[in-house]
């Protein structure tokens, strides 16, 4: 099971893939993360379009199975908001026309599946990627590794099988 | 002078596609208009490909020479602006992908400009569409009638040109 796991942003779209080979948790490796940037003076529209074609390019090189997508983080400024609503969009766009089922993740639920609590702060991420990935260092920079953690929170999340036992 | 206009939503996304003859107002006519409805209960991932889809189709069938979109309308419910911002990303990226300019007006604007007043009732500029378009009844569904509306906004601001004098 290999997993395209995304944190989007207009200005920075982390990513990760990870793969998880069996039942258990401990089963799960780091593929590949990074980030997708956009020069900021640009355009919107062009910058949706970098951002669309990285993410395919990501589906067509990794062939994943899913797609995992942070949700929408409630900025104070609104429009902060409303222009990663924007990015967001076209990472979903490039998930379903890939055929993808695509799963969203409030940031909550991402930190809990990953740390044991919604409340985690980002080092207790970090770290914690660090450990179930067994990776000497965290994902860096900090957007990879939320794309990494998108990824993991559905490849954790996905049940034994039904003649399995839990570890 | 081909402009397709856009008034994007989650569930319906109106559009029109606006000509401009020659250097005054009165020069503008009606080519199409009508809306892309995406099923309220589909994912959203999938509602944003059908609008996609529906965007592309229009500019291959139409080969406009600019895109007008409606900026975002920031609703009291902070969610509708953030999933109306997914589908207005989707329509940017249709016309950064087709090479268009991409124009972006603020409803307010295109009340302005199509009406005189930044304070236009729903009413008015229906009124002022028909009026300017030379049409019996004003565009419908509503939806349509502003991306009508907003490919008029972009039509009706291109100025004159250096030699020309105005009417």
């Amino acid at each position: 099971m290999l997993v395209l796991g995304i944190d989007p942003g207009s200005a920075i779209t982390g990513y990760g893939v990870v793969r998880r080979n069996g039942s258990t948790a401990t089963s799960v490796s780091l593929v590949e993360c990074g980030v997708i940037r956009t020069a900021t003076r640009a355009p919107l529209a062009e910058r949706l379009m970098v951002i669309y074609e990285g993410v395919c390019e990501l589906i067509v090189r990794h062939q994943p199975e899913a797609l995992a997508v942070e949700d929408v983080f409630y900025a104070r400024n609104v429009r902060t908001t409303v222009v990663l609503g924007h990015a967001r969009g076209v990472v979903l766009l490039a998930g379903a026309q890939a055929g993808l089922p695509v799963h969203e993740y409030p940031p909550r639920e991402i930190k809990k599946a990953v740390t044991g609590t919604g409340a985690a702060t980002k080092e207790q991420v970090q770290f914690m990627l660090a450990q179930l990935l067994r990776l000497r260092t965290p994902p860096r920079p900090s957007d990879a590794a939320d794309g990494v953690a998108a990824a993991l929170t559905l490849c954790l999340g996905i049940g034994v099988p039904a003649f399995g036992h839990a570890q």
